[in-house]
């Protein structure tokens, strides 16, 4: 694992050490006050056991961009960058080839100074850890839409990988699964009219042949697979309405058959595809297509990940 | 320090160790997803060096409640009540007597299962860790009225000890630092048109002779010193008015004189009393009042809590 300590006002020399449990006071912060941040990435192999990262600095500014909303230190691109390169390449044999598999990445920042008031810590720690991984949803999901329970509000911390923001969503999603529905599509905290995002992806719906998408927000992480679909779709002519997105719209379209998908975007499955969706009690099932967009996205960013196509973005990175 | 783990579905057995630090994997949850709860009470001693609690049930409650809204398991009332008596008997030295001494109790839950997946973990550690505190804020208090960021939204966590609720806070809190303010008073995410709650403070606003306060709702912490305080008021013979406080309301009445005080409630200070408030841009200031209610309060509280005067509502708990 790669670990970089934060003291008195600097990040200190990073290291890289076999994997191990960490060592905290009771009292760092991390554990009362949530001071916390993560990332997810993936590492790829192609056919010739080359190993590929995807717009990793992107997670980097995303970590950075977290950590400012919850007053923790920003951590150098360069140190990243070598970091993240250098502990790949030392686990490159636990990165399996073939679609689908993966070397899951979790990049994350933990207030460890000991110290009980409630107030930002000046000491943290940077780490990064891998696990290897295969697709993270199997099959559709099914999801209800958000009538009760909230994600983020405005001028919350929504938008940030912010540690907090996960553990309060387990709750409702307990009670979601209970009904039989694996993930919960979250709407506005004030009138759930609009539909945002799911636990731990951005949300697409196709309306006929248009793709329409929430706007990235105080409240909505910016998903760096949700901005290489629009990309790959623009570019493929698919027109994309980054638009808000009304729960009454989706109902209404879905009832008069211009629903064709809804799927979700996100670094763990890439896609997955939504079967169905509940309303306000109402369930309303998405016919399957022939042809997917969801399968094309999904197919496209493949091609790039594991080295299998073009890459006319400069997505992929060598390790 | 207490540890109790929880382990095959069940808490295990709870021990009484020597402070130190915890050993955790790196993947463990609270980590990555902020799954965690904490408490905040005192222990308080009179001059015959005896011990007293301020209703700790209550916080056995709370924290209870707290870790159902983060799909956390509750922890049972025997063993805590057990466990933080024997842990606090064993503490007696550093529970120094005198009126703003105590010995700060903190109880927490953290989710310690290793695992990257965002989902409840299976495996806690509830944990009650001590030091001896004296009182939590020097001299008045000047704070900012919240119009863009928002601490907590309806369907949310705001009413729970949620360790990530409070990182949120941090970064607001250090811009409100920077322009002279040490606290915050947080509003509705939606509109910031409604005075809600301090950062660990309730808040009382005194209109006249009228106490006024915002109920607690999904958005706001049942603080016990806020309820003890209502309690206490209206057994004086002062009106209190449980409603919603309209930020527009106190600042007329700043500009008509009726706003007399305006002081948060909590654990650490018990009460607070605040000086000036800014809004849009303005300041007010609160002229200081000759008797004011929150000293009254104040003593009051005090008088129990160090056991100085009956208790007639049954709060300590004696050790
Ligand atoms: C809340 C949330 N939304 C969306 C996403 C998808 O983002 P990305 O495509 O960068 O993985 C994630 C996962 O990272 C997430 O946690
Ligand atoms: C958000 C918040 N509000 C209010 C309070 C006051 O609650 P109590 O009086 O129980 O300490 C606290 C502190 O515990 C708090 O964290």
């Amino acid at each position: 694992m790669f670990t970089c300590d934060f003291k008195d006002g600097v990040w200190q020399k990073p290291e890289i050490t076999p994997y191990a449990p960490l060592t905290l006071d009771p009292s760092a912060r991390v554990f009362h006050y949530g001071q916390a941040v993560f990332e997810g990435m993936k590492a790829y192999k192609d056919d010739n056991d080359d190993v590929w990262l995807f717009r990793p600095k992107d997670n980097l500014a995303r970590i950075n961009k977290s950590a400012e909303r919850l007053a923790m230190p920003a951590f150098p691109e360069d140190v990243f960058m070598d970091g993240l390169k250098a502990l790949i390449n030392l686990d490159k044999d636990w990165v399996k080839p073939g679609f689908g598999n993966s070397l899951y990445i979790r990049p994350f920042v933990i207030a460890t100074e000991p110290a009980i008031a409630a107030s930002p810590a000046v000491e943290y720690k940077f780490l990064i850890i891998c696990s290897p991984a295969q697709s993270y949803y199997s099959g559709d999901v099914r999801v209800l839409v958000a009538e009760q329970f909230s994600r983020s509000a405005n001028g919350g911390v929504g938008y940030a990988k912010a540690a907090g923001n996960y553990a309060a969503q387990f709750y409702p999603t307990n009670l979601a699964n209970q009904e039989g529905f694996q993930q919960i599509i979250w709407t506005d905290a004030d009138k759930h009219e609009y539909l945002e995002e799911a636990g731990t992806m951005n949300v697409f719906f196709r309306i006929n042949d248009t793709l329409v998408t929430a706007p990235t927000s105080e409240r909505i992480l910016d998903g760096i697979t949700r901005k290489s679909i629009i990309q790959i779709a623009q570019d493929s002519g698919i027109t994309v309405d980054v638009r808000p997105v009304k729960v009454t719209e989706i109902v209404e379209a879905s009832k008069n058959g211009s629903l064709k998908e809804i799927f979700g975007s996100g670094t763990a499955a890439v896609v997955s595809p939504i079967s169905a969706f509940s309303h306000k009690g109402e369930l309303f099932e998405i016919p399957k297509q022939d042809k997917r967009y969801s399968d094309t996205f999904k197919e496209k960013l493949n091609g790039i990940q594991y080295n299998k196509t073009e890459d006319p973005y400069g997505w992929r990175e060598s390790i």
